[in-house]
């Protein structure tokens, strides 16, 4: 720490500085004492000169305190000269670039790789690789939870993607966020790709806005869902800045079990979702958690949140143009002979429950169809043909089903459709009695669908 | 401080706490060495204890090593003597209570009043009172900023409600929450009713909690709607406590003006709306400010959000019947004659947007109806009845308009309508540039319901 500092002197701040950056082996810390609105006669050390211009008056009268006798906006020679880094600037970009391009002819390979990862692009071949990896995950079905789910998609797609730089808050060993291809980042050893951020949920998701806008890394940082409230500033700064985070959230509802109501999330993706920029998913099963990952990492143009469970989850039948249609967001998963009656629409841990009523409904002898809905804000973005393929605006009897707040799925339903969610919140117990207090049960979206 | 306490020593922690409690002077902060999972022969010392169960083998380990001998939930007569306190709680509640009934006797008055604010109760006549100076703000039209309406509703109720306890995160000067009555709490004067609270969001709403759970107290605490973010996890915890704080966020929308982007709240009221429990306000004029400050004040099972804008508001006119519906949270504001074709719904800062583009609308020969929707909490609430006496469910043609994130009005709008909000984030601008480049606009409204 260097204190006693005066911030009004350059020459105290720039030895300040230079003594810090001596200092290799620690952070340091420079305390500078300062006056509010220096050099205004009338208003300085008052908080007047916060939140409000000075006005003109007080302008004139702080420019002759200061001995300031320039127009405004007009830059001394002598100050612009002591500015000015285009040369400085132009040399070190020359000698970088000479730097480069022999390093580009000694080390073709590895120069073409440092660009690759430096401009965002992934390997040429990951998207064909990573819908292998999807289509295999469908052939060979997993009752499993999402975020277990989510570790074994780190896992196949992790070694074709070595700029993959995790991390978790303190929570690795239940997000399951460490891969077999994991190694932790040391103070002496800076070779690793996984952060061990501690409990530090805006830090982390500060620091991973940090190495996103640097570029060379794909980062993603997880915790529970719930504490993704202590990093809304940071999550939001990554929507408002259009960087490509991947914020891992688990643990994503009433289903989370016996850690009691502080920990249930309700409340908390309907203002992801609120979010512009921000793609969330919630998938239903390993197959849709896979390419939730994929999608995440292929996006250059914004962060994504994956939203994971702690609960173990049924995988879904689906043809290969279903597997593909996850991609779009939203997807028919089951469908009726002919136009449906009645849609139900779920999304993640509730998807089963909607595959479940369209079953009973459609012994019921109802023309029923089940959309899986992992991503509302990527299917907002398909076209509206093809939206309206999944929902045609003529079938208006549509149950929703989502074990979080309704306010997302109105949009969904309309008028004329149910929302099986959550009106109330703030109940113990473990994850299959909430789901019955809360009435998100197969006999109720059975109800719900019957009722319209 | 007091360090180097062994938390497995109950003599040290007793002698600690006795030391702490002997320094009246300031706080004390006591830390003591534990081991997780202490006693456990196998698991002590490690993560596993943290967040599953020891197992019955472990726990028999466990039972073992701490010698204890006694079955599960057995507990030996002495360790129940050492730990009853109905004796000692009986005796002190006697005294208490024989110390008050001869306060009551001494001093009726003070009495009462000290019962009624424990009590959590109103003076009798304050609702009477508070429709006297709201019915007076109708009659006195004024165009103000909401904020500074909401400063005059604390000037007007606060010398009803000596239980008003203030304050807020170091935003007092632009929140406006100091009114006439106000005088600052400090060290050594604890007769005040404002708590300058410092730059701590999450730590004021955390305060005023614990303030409204003691009782006796009516605690508002203020910062700008964006700060709230910081402040998510106490405001919840209200809600899930059901305790009546009153939160109150200005600097609303992108109206706010030239703080850019990271100060404009775009989805933070959707994530209050999706909360249980918690009533949100976001009047439109001085009038609905004041109406809003009366409903907060009122309720006892939860807390609300009062939401004011840093920029002025027109006065809307209104019969004294519309001005009794405010507290419904919706209402009919302007009407045609006989059944609308169109409505169209407003709330703060838009709900003006409505009324010029309703006029508009009306030039060209359109039925249209302006409903003003202050609090989407408070009108679910209403009977079916009064909900279809506003929005009539045949009339499918309506606009929402909001300055903000629109995923709060599908649920008002359905299919056939549509939502002047926002969809995209993060510009930089004086606050009327924002409105005409987010195409917030009377022009936007009237164009909207034409498109219907």
């Amino acid at each position: 720490m260097i204190g006693g500092v005066d911030g009004h002197d350059a020459e105290q701040v720039k030895a300040a500085i230079e003594k810090a950056q001596a200092n290799t082996a620690q952070p340091t810390l420079i305390c500078c004492k300062t006056t509010i609105g220096f050099g205004s006669p009338n208003k300085e050390g008052t908080e007047s000169c916060h939140g409000a211009p000075l006005g003109d008056d007080e302008i004139v009268a702080t420019r002759e305190k200061l001995g300031w006798s320039h127009g405004a906006f007009e830059i001394p020679d002598d100050i612009y000269a002591g500015w000015d880094g285009k040369e400085k600037g132009s040399k070190a970009e020359s000698a970088w670039n000479d730097a480069f391009a022999a390093y580009e002819t000694a080390y073709p390979e590895l120069a073409a790789e440092f660009k690759r990862r430096v401009n965002g692009e992934l390997p040429a071949d990951f998207s064909d690789k990573a819908d292998a990896i999807i289509a295999d995950l469908q052939a060979n079905p997993q009752n499993i939870a999402s975020r277990k789910a989510s570790q074994n998609a780190l896992n196949a797609f992790g070694p074709l993607l070595p700029e993959l730089l995790g991390g978790s808050a303190d929570l690795a060993g239940s997000n399951l966020t460490i891969w077999e291809g994991s190694k932790g980042v040391e103070a002496n050893d800076a070779s690793g790709n996984y952060i061990y951020y501690g409990v530090r949920e805006f830090g982390m998701s500060a620091m991973m806005n940090g190495i996103v806008l640097h570029g060379g890394f794909k980062a993603y940082g997880a915790t529970f869902l719930m504490f993704m409230e202590y990093a809304r500033n940071a999550v939001r700064m990554a929507a408002l800045m259009k960087q490509p985070a991947i914020f891992v959230y688990t643990h994503d509802s009433i289903g989370l079990g016996e850690d009691g109501p502080t920990h249930q999330p309700v409340e908390q993706v309907v203002a992801l979702r609120a979010t512009p920029n921000l793609d969330n998913w919630r998938p239903c099963d390993q197959v849709e958690s896979a390419v939730s990952w994929k999608s995440a990492i292929e996006r250059t143009d914004g962060p994504t949140t994956l939203i994971f469970t702690r609960q173990g989850l049924a995988q879904q039948e689906r043809t290969a143009q279903q597997v593909a249609d996850i991609a779009k967001g939203g997807y028919v998963l089951k469908d009726c002979e002919g136009t449906p009656e009645l849609i139900l629409i779920g999304t993640g841990s509730e998807v089963q429950l909607t595959v479940e009523a369209a079953e009973k409904l459609t012994e019921q002898g109802k023309a029923v169809r089940v959309v899986s809905m992992p991503s509302t804000d990527v299917f907002d973005r398909q076209s509206a043909d093809y939206r309206e393929s999944v929902l045609p605006p003529s079938v208006v009897k549509r149950v929703a089903v989502e074990a979080l707040s309704k306010d997302s799925w109105y949009k969904y339903v309309g008028f004329n459709g149910a929302i099986v969610g959550m009106d109330t919140f703030g109940e113990s117990a473990p994850a299959g009695d909430l789901f019955k207090h809360f009435n998100i049960t197969t006999d109720a979206v059975v109800e719900a669908a019957l009722s319209l």
